[in-house]
């Protein structure tokens, strides 16, 4: 099976809500996280500032992964996920993708599903 | 109405089927291929190879924008978009995301849409 082609550096990762298709969030991978997300199912990102992320460790919220997709040059990977916890983005809400483009300004979609304060007691990186 | 943040480089975006909720593409954008898209609601993305690059110039297979969305750091943005032509990727498939992890190989999920030598009559960079 050929990899991600990691030659250029991180590649980003895209989790997608595998019943509604609802995009949850964009992170990165190196080949690290990637075999890390083969081998446990559970969605691995890798940040700069976090290193090797298991997403949900501290909060709960994995990702459990459903299926794998590949665009066509191999750079950019679709996980198709079960968020547990009920919500992706670390401000609380279901996705990051929480605002939209108004008239005039961006304008919120979505109703916060925790309280940040509450779930994270380290300080988000 | 604040502008994704182009402070560390170019910005990852997401092209979904307003519709259904299918990934079609994940390409970039800089700051004028940002103002472009608000400018003709239609997705302009930004490569080095290709410059400001309208999507589907050649192919006339453009993406009318029907939402633009944010994540919470402002990073990464999602257009969700009218395909027309039928297909967003270079390769004739409706998604460039047509490959699924099988249990041992990528597996091709759909059918091309469109043959590639019919449609580009110069070379994809």
């Amino acid at each position: 099976m050929e990899a991600p082609d990691f030659s250029k550096g991180l590649v980003p990762a895209i989790a997608q809500d595998w019943q509604t298709g609802e995009i949850l969030m964009l992170a990165y991978m190196n080949e690290a996280a990637w075999q890390e997300t083969l081998a446990t199912r559970r969605a691995c990102y890798f940040s700069r500032s976090r290193g090797l992320w298991h997403k949900g460790e501290e909060s709960g919220h994995f990702q459990e992964v459903h299926d794998i997709l590949i665009d066509c040059d191999r750079d950019t990977i679709v996980l198709r996920v079960r968020q547990h916890g009920g919500a992706a983005c670390h401000t609380g809400y279901r996705s990051c993708f929480f605002r939209r483009l108004g008239t005039e300004d961006w304008e919120i979609t979505q109703e916060r599903v925790f309280d940040p304060a509450q779930v994270y007691t380290k300080p988000h990186p």
